[in-house]
């Protein structure tokens, strides 16, 4: 597919202390070297499917048209869990079936999805299974699917191999619903911290839609009134709620860290009075 | 602009276990896939504007012709500081007004500077402002410019659109000094630690230029007679000082870290008896 | 050489706080501004010449046909050991004469080694030393040949300048023995800890062909008894032992971190009664 500069776009647990990202890396060159490979992140907490499908969603919006993601979290390879390519409109996304790729299916087949997520009937045409072995490196190994098994099957659908070919049509996989926080009877919203980044603010669940100007956070010791709008609305030192660029609520410490000011991290609880 | 290599570079504060750099990778992409993007870093201690100017102005001389750079350390996101694009040669710096940028100017613009950094008036042609909405993404967040700003912008000057589409010209900058130690009334130069890399040694703003093969290194508790060519000139686990690969002066430990050895970080005073 | 895509592979022990790799990069684009570059790692333990070695000869199999690897590990930097350009089939390392680029060398070479590394005399063609400094930056550093030697020089190479310009043939190198535990006279396997990743997984010099399924591993205080296929194959927190994707034993805890269930790293003694 000459010409085609649409990326191969990579997400994993792997961290790049180590070769894993660099093998996958040296895999795609061996098959499509005219591919921009773009990382993603590699740092998504080890093992934490949900955090990762968390960065996927918020990512989704600037994917450019026709590329290939490689989205890697698997606490399940080598069992007998499936590979999957799913369609996310002229996006591919490629990786193990236990909900990390969902977040490409439309929001209205996510409803459909229990908390915590459940296996969701699809019709034809949202996804395939990984099985056709003349895609995959020879002998793949039962730990580093990312490297025998997603990479290379990856780059041939770059190449312009249709997912057809991959394997047979995956009726029913593994969703997450959509990151929301619950309503609970008492009408506050009960989320949860699902990412804490380099500068220490805690990302929530609660998406900005769910919240007003007016609304108060509740999260560890700290009761925060009001949403600001950026860092500057507050003095330094000083925690804020804010939506942040993902489009989830976010709190924050002014030049500081909320994580380290509160004490708290991933998993977190966080109620908030709309 | 078929043809053209000149990378897009990239020096950030956002580090990489989260999806923030990745994001305006995908960004560029969308505009401008065929362009090389190279990570100069994104370890810049968080909000650390001087450092991330010193690791900015020590690669200049490596940029290739035509580079584009988008440089983002940014406090003061969110605020009424604005963007600029700075002209340096054949190269264009995007980023905040800040300082960072500065760099990119020549030595006898920056020494109209005051210590810490103060605003500079230009005239035409070094700088503009960034303002024409129609080269950001639509709706930019309060909080992360360097996704919906900085990099379209940059990705749309890799392409060919001249600087001076992107707004009017700043004719008012924030200006950091060159990075040099200030004599003390006794002769002695008075620098500090600007950045520590991951073996521990202590860079100091003591420019090589300014000491010889004689001078004596204070800082902490230790005393250093004399520079060394290399690690080599010392036994293993002795301090030594060096002019290092940037030019400046380094405090290094041989096969050891000279930070942990002296429990000392960025900001350290270090004096030099030159 | 228009055209061409196999990709300049860079592994260091630079970490990616820095802008030491950045550099690397802005060297290599001056230079081969078509050259794609693939990061296979830079987190080799600092000046660990045995892990890196170790790390590239594990990737060996997946560099692409006529890729160029830059490969620095070099606690020697400044001192008189050499830089060497190794050919090893269609790719070319290029790094410090210390042993780390030896994997490239067939394992019949390799055997000559002495435990530890030892100078092994080559016969023409497998092996330059880089001694020609057209190729190189003007005036070279004494402590960062990553960027002023060995990235200029690679670049050139994937150019299509050929080894012999690079210097005169290197006929004696440091060579590093293949990876294996050694056997004791009571017939147990004796190797060590290689490499810890960001699993905790302790990868040990144990290879694979030298155990089978019925193996028991010593290490630290735990013992294992026969081999896992996958981590599925024990509960949750349980340790295991398996021959892991880079065809080594490794050591490793489902769902958490074997170096920190053992209280062990890099360096600590394996031993496995086949």
């Amino acid at each position: 597919m000459s010409g085609r500069r649409a990326p191969i776009v990579l997400l994993t647990d792997f961290g790049t202390r180590d070769t894993y990202v660099g093998q996958m890396k040296l895999v795609i060159a061996g098959i499509a070297p005219e591919a921009p490979v773009i990382d993603l992140s590699h740092g998504v907490s080890p093992q934490d499917v949900a955090e990762g499908a968390w960065l996927l969603d918020v990512a989704m919006p600037y994917l450019p048209e026709g590329s290939v993601v490689v989205a890697v979290v698997d606490p399940g390879v080598g069992t007998a869990r499936a590979g999957l390519v799913l369609r996310s409109g002229t996006r591919l996304l490629v990786g193990p079936d236990n909900g990390l790729l969902s977040v490409g299916l439309p929001p209205a087949l996510r409803r459909a999805a229990a908390r915590g997520g459940s296996r969701v009937e699809l019709e034809e045409g949202w996804a395939w299974r990984v099985e056709n072995r003349s895609l995959m490196l020879p002998a793949p190994s039962a730990t580093f699917h990312g490297r025998d098994v997603f990479a290379p099957v990856a780059a041939q659908l770059w190449r312009g191999v249709p997912p057809e070919e991959v394997g047979p049509p995956a009726r029913e996989v593994v969703v997450l619903p959509p990151f929301l926080a619950e309503a609970a009877p008492d009408g506050t919203l009960r989320g949860e911290v699902i990412h804490v980044d380099r500068f220490g603010n805690l990302v929530t669940t609660v998406h900005g839609s769910q919240v007003g100007r007016d609304a108060t956070v509740l999260v560890g010791d700290a009761r925060i009134e009001g949403l600001s709008r950026t860092f500057a609305d507050v003095s330094p030192g000083e925690l804020l709620a804010h939506v942040d660029s993902s489009g989830f609520l976010e709190v924050a410490c002014r030049e500081g860290s909320a994580a380290e000011r509160l004490g708290l991290g991933r998993g977190a609880p966080v109620t908030v009075i709309p």
